[in-house]
């Protein structure tokens, strides 16, 4: 949809897994055309986006590579880039040129119904070459998604798991425990949530299945930011404990400072 | 301006501390005087709402006591109850009718200036009161908020306290305890947050002084849920970590559905 408003593409087509979907995105006008198997889909395609859960898209690379040219680019929007990265550019090799993507995009929502033309505009995009990745291929994988109007950052694929597992993975685990907890409290109590609530804890109704996925693929670096976050939580629970109350306003104040810094 | 626009006062008094700001006051259109001392502005009055930092509102209601008639209503929106509805109720005794009240309305920003009509539209209102409180002045005081827009719970102040400390207390502590933790990680991150970051530290953002009184005053009640949830996190922590995929759904399930349950 994106590509297509912002005439990124001069001809967009689209596999899906299933025939049902395939037929309701033919029929999209913004689709150029949605044949029955992944072959058709890429052979002669300049640009492949892999747009699967994170443990389909290596395999859905095995396959692209063997109809693709080898000026191809393929890239992916995988929200773990490590192993992912390394497979998909072992499994191109020869083939084609292999890009990492992930667009920070899209809500706890999932599937193309969701999707808009202006999903991307102001959004973050992670770019996450390998040393050994085509360079131009980089520079026009990260023009693409400045043609949909994301704001592209271009880390290594490692680096990009360390931070998301922070300011993504994290949040997740933290909304997804307030809302199992408090439902074993006394679930009526929801009735009465604030705005507070409601913001704090949107993301736990994202679907399990997708991140499940991304727990396993990013286990190590998700686990170290909630070890540390787990002594953060603690450090508040024994200021309030202790009545330090210079030590609360510490830590209130540097969450608020570190909260104003947002961009707008 | 709420009380204006809905037509639920004939007229309405405002008194501040600060004479710059009743100066201010005093000229906006929803205000029908803002006298200089706090007994010109209660006295004749039937309805009292004290809005300040917790911490005043009791010095604010012994004040108000001795110029109130003792058929005056004095409510307040402090967001801790227990000690403070006592307290209240004994400054009010024999002088006029005390009931607590707690909306829960309004933002990380404070003043009144960032107030508006429909500040208490669609949100929740609780009202408070002891076995004591004068049923009338209850139902007044109900009927008040249900004016503004507000959907009122009447609760007993304890009942409240408990309710806010898992609802509103415990994710704001959970929310700055996100931001102070980033905040020493590598702040620059902050500038790749999607969304689901946005959103989880919203609150992150508010006043210091308001929140260190709230978990002054509010302390066992939020030590409690704090601890609780912190054993929550870390079965999250060790499901991840013991790769129990199927507990780590169930905790993604449960906290989806009780998300998912939220009013629209």
């Amino acid at each position: 949809m994106a590509a297509r408003h912002r005439t990124a593409a001069k001809r967009i087509v689209i596999w899906g897994r299933r025939p049902e979907v395939r037929l309701r995105l033919a029929e999209q006008p913004w689709v150029d055309s949605a044949p029955d198997t992944l072959a058709e889909a890429v052979e002669g395609s300049e640009l492949v986006v892999l747009a699967a859960p994170v443990d389909k898209i290596i395999a859905l690379a095995e396959q692209a590579a063997r109809h693709v040219s080898p000026e191809t680019i393929v890239t992916d929007v995988g929200s773990v880039k490590g192993e992912l990265c390394r497979l998909c550019d072992a499994a191109l090799a020869g083939h084609g040129h292999f890009v990492g993507s992930h667009p920070m995009a899209g809500s706890q929502k999932t599937g193309w119904e969701n999707g808009s033309p202006d999903l991307f505009q102001g959004r973050v995009c992670f770019v996450t070459p390998l040393p050994q990745t085509h360079e131009p291929s980089v520079n026009k994988v990260a023009r693409f998604w400045h043609q949909l109007g994301a704001d592209v950052a271009t880390v290594s694929p490692d680096q990009h798991d360390e931070i998301v597992a922070h300011i993504s993975h994290l949040p997740q685990a933290v909304a997804t425990s307030l809302c199992s907890f408090l439902a074993q409290k006394n679930a009526s109590w929801r009735n009465y949530a604030g705005g507070g609530l409601r913001d704090t804890t949107r993301i736990a109704a994202s679907d399990a299945t997708m991140w499940i996925e991304i727990f396993q693929q990013n286990r190590d670096e998700v686990l170290r930011a909630l070890r540390q976050f787990q002594d953060e939580l603690h450090g508040m629970y024994s200021a309030i404990a202790n009545r330090e109350w210079t030590e609360v306003r510490a830590r209130l104040e540097r969450g608020k400072a570190y909260r104003d810094g947002f961009r707008p």
